[in-house]
């Protein structure tokens, strides 16, 4: 045997984490400038990059040395810490998945995803599909190839979602999403039979400067700390994480809409406090990180939408809003703004949704991905598919591809299976509220003081500081009990029969 | 020997080029982030990829199969075209440096410059030199060895001269100094006993929204292609390229200053012009990038102080600049304007200083420098020498480090040997507008315009085509016969001489 003690070992393994940790974290530096700051013609230069520095990440991944490593841990594990113990197991199952994956598709799908969000940012500026269809075609070829890899006894797709959280299948999301869809359909029915909520006065002029301002007092209120979390703009606002000192999140402003930056900062904002509220020992290993998307959605969805959307968080903003914007809000008291900025509509644009009919488009994305890895549904039809889907489930008519297909990072990043995350991270959230008003009684009472601090700690005590150390279904269960869609579901009954009172 | 063709040899020789090219890009994107939106608490992490990856580059620039390429290469240079020949001689030198380098010196300097600019940053902005002298020390130290490493038959500071400009010395800047002195010292006397200009207007309310805008404005009329090199915003202007169609270039607002980020974005944008400039075929190659800081200088400094602070230009852009601020300058006209930017008045900051007094401060940089190298100055006693030598060479109180010895980056960013570039290439810059005035004619014609395209043509053909293929001291004979600093004092006392009808 090649280690001489444990103790080798465990260096080797600990030397090899930091060694992968600084590539992610060079290469996450270099996507994060080529979506804030770099100049467009900067991408062929940052291919070459991506391609050498991907080359000697997925190298340091396979190398055979890993499996003795791993082989003589695996051995040795009852004198492991359970943290080191963990860090194996992740090890183990990543290099299983990188062995099936010839590097040569690890690397050229890398180059592959570079060149598809320059193409895709152009395209959708453009409302030109066919621009980036041939990219979103080699993305579907590759993710098909790679569920394969990851676990060929899975249907392709059910790979694909068990990535993102681990477990996941289609059985489970048609359920799912078949018990969201017979509460919320007839929901928004109700609704809109109802007299309209008027949300006018949020598309009015807000200029982006005092916007800007606006979002570093939202961080303010949130408890982010910027002196380890930063703010940027991009076309599509994300969070992204290098450790727990130094996590970015970005929004995109619109000069006629005050919400749409408003409520992604909190969102992102939400996955920030998530990656800032995990332990130091976690940095530079595997165990960095949200643990899964649906535990990350979980927590950015609850910021945005319980608490952000919530009566008691507007009474607590309110006075500080119509100080930013005096003019725009001069008619508007705070009722007024809380019904505005929870109006249920059916839209175009899943980030601008509304709570209730936001699980419908992520529906939508759900059933066309399904097709796409199945086979039965072609790249050039998406377009069409989208449109019919849209009109299906939220009787409304997409005018463009640019409002329609192309409005999503998600694809040209090379991500299928992310979006069913959306809607279980909110049903997640639903319930952790279940749980922390049994442990802290009536949490919206400091919330409405402008005191998040309380609901921060109990998520960070009961969530954030495990980054990725319990894995997503046992930590929810661990905290939550049993996985249950109803709490989701009652949850958005009550606030939109109150709210409308149907 | 291990080649099997001259072909074979030359391939390992691009991928190697291409491989450190992606680890500089990296770092270099990492430090561009550091500098402009990474939160403070980042360093940490920032630090320790950055280890690694500089671990990464040394051991790929010291790898002992380097040694056999180059011997191959060397064997064979008859058969390389000029190009790659001229690679094979950066390699070999760069070896030459690298190997005399102790792996752990090189990247425990690494190490410290990113430390040391975290600290320098506050430092600065609290006053506190204390707080970074420990630093300095160590950087003074780290930089006499590896002079000692570079050229141990060389003094230690011409040693490090050599770096930024080959074949600079000492000797040749006490002369070039003196040659600057004997006519600037008169010219600031005779100015001081002149009627004073008055440019009181620049330092009226200029809002950083607006100034924004203008430094959009400044990069067209430069022609810099936006899609090719990108503007934001640091506490101390820079530019950084990692290919000729990735320039990056920084300025900084002051709501009371109008001329500091104007002629900081001409500066930046005149060395973002020299890469820009460059064939396509050095990207990505030991020529990859402008030749030496001193050729570099000439090129920003030319565009900031010879074009940009020129009649014919201010002809051209003012009744723009009256558009950006139209009340600010309700009472301005061109020629107090080119007046205004052109006052030449000893003063406390290099970066702020007129094109007269400049070379002055680049002057008390470079005594302290060569001090410090030789050890004859202590690192604690740089404030006072710092006082002393500003009083002695341009008559003004330092009334604080922060305005002081703080002010400049290059330490804390590990150079020393940088700060005579600054001068020569202004004088190099002075010889160059001769140069091109017996090749085109009076090129201010055209400047009057707003047209530099000319300018550009002239110096992308002769200058910035080349990369660093062609050696600085032959690349400036070539186009402009034997360098003279009397170009650069005659330039001078006409234009001040005039200015001031002394």
């Amino acid at each position: 045997m090649k280690y001489e003690s444990v103790q080798q070992a465990v260096e080797a393994l600990k030397k090899l984490e930091r060694t992968l940790a600084a590539y992610s974290h060079a290469m996450g530096v270099l996507n994060l400038d080529a979506a804030t700051a770099a100049p467009s013609e900067s991408y062929e230069g940052r291919g070459r990059t991506m391609e050498i520095l991907s080359q000697v990440t997925y190298d340091l991944s396979t190398d055979p040395q890993n499996d003795e490593l791993v082989a003589y841990l695996m051995d040795h594990a009852q004198e492991l810490d359970p943290q080191t113990k963990r860090e194996v197991e992740v090890l183990k199952k990543d290099m299983e998945h990188l062995h099936r994956i010839p590097a040569e598709e690890y690397v050229g799908f890398g180059v592959l995803i570079n060149d598809a969000q320059n193409v895709w940012h152009k395209a959708k500026n453009e409302d030109d599909f066919d621009a980036f269809a041939p990219y979103l075609e080699k993305i579907v070829d590759y993710n098909r190839k790679f569920a394969g890899y990851y676990n060929p006894e899975l249907p392709a797709y059910d790979s694909l979602l068990n990535e993102y959280e681990e477990g996941l299948t289609m059985k489970t999301l048609d359920a799912f999403f078949g018990q969201l869809r017979d509460v919320i359909v007839p929901l928004i029915a109700k609704i809109q039979a109802a007299p309209q909520i008027d949300d006018s006065f949020l598309h009015r002029h807000y200029p982006l400067e005092t916007q800007r301002k606006f979002s570093d007092y939202l961080m303010e209120v949130m408890g982010l700390d910027r002196s380890r979390c930063a703010i940027a703009e991009t076309e599509h606002p994300f969070t992204d994480n290098y450790n727990n000192k130094d996590v970015r999140i970005t929004t995109h402003y619109f000069e006629d809409n005050l919400v749409s930056s408003m409520y992604s900062v909190i969102h992102e904002g939400g996955h920030a406090l998530y990656e800032l509220g995990a332990d130091d020992c976690y940095n530079y290993t595997f165990l960095a990180g949200g643990v899964s998307m649906g535990i990350h959605e979980s927590q950015s969805r609850f910021y945005e939408n319980i608490i952000g959307r919530s009566r008691a968080f507007v009474h607590a903003i309110f006075p500080k809003v119509k100080e930013f914007f005096p003019e725009q809000l001069a008619d508007v008291d705070e009722e007024m703004f809380y019904r505005g900025i929870n109006k249920a509509e059916p839209s175009l644009i899943r980030t601008e949704a509304d709570e209730l009919t936001y699980c419908l488009h992520v529906m939508v994305r759900y059933e066309i991905e399904k097709q796409l890895i199945a086979g039965t549904l072609a790249v050039r039809d998406v377009p069409q598919e989208w449109k019919r889907l849209y009109k299906e489930y939220l009787g409304v008519d997409v005018p463009n591809d640019k409002e329609g297909c192309l409005q999503d990072s998600h694809w040209s990043g090379g991500s299928i299976g992310y979006f069913p995350s959306y809607a279980l991270g909110s049903a997640y959230g639903a319930q952790m509220l279940h749980q922390m008003e049994k442990d802290l009684g009536d949490v919206f009472q400091k919330v409405s003081q402008g005191d998040l601090s309380q609901i921060t700690q109990w998520l960070r005590e009961h969530i954030h500081r495990y980054a990725s150390f319990r894995k997503p279904g046992e930590l929810f269960r661990s905290v939550c009990g049993e996985f249950d869609a109803k709490y989701y579901t009652d949850y958005l009954t009550e606030k939109y029969t109150e709210l409308y009172q149907l």
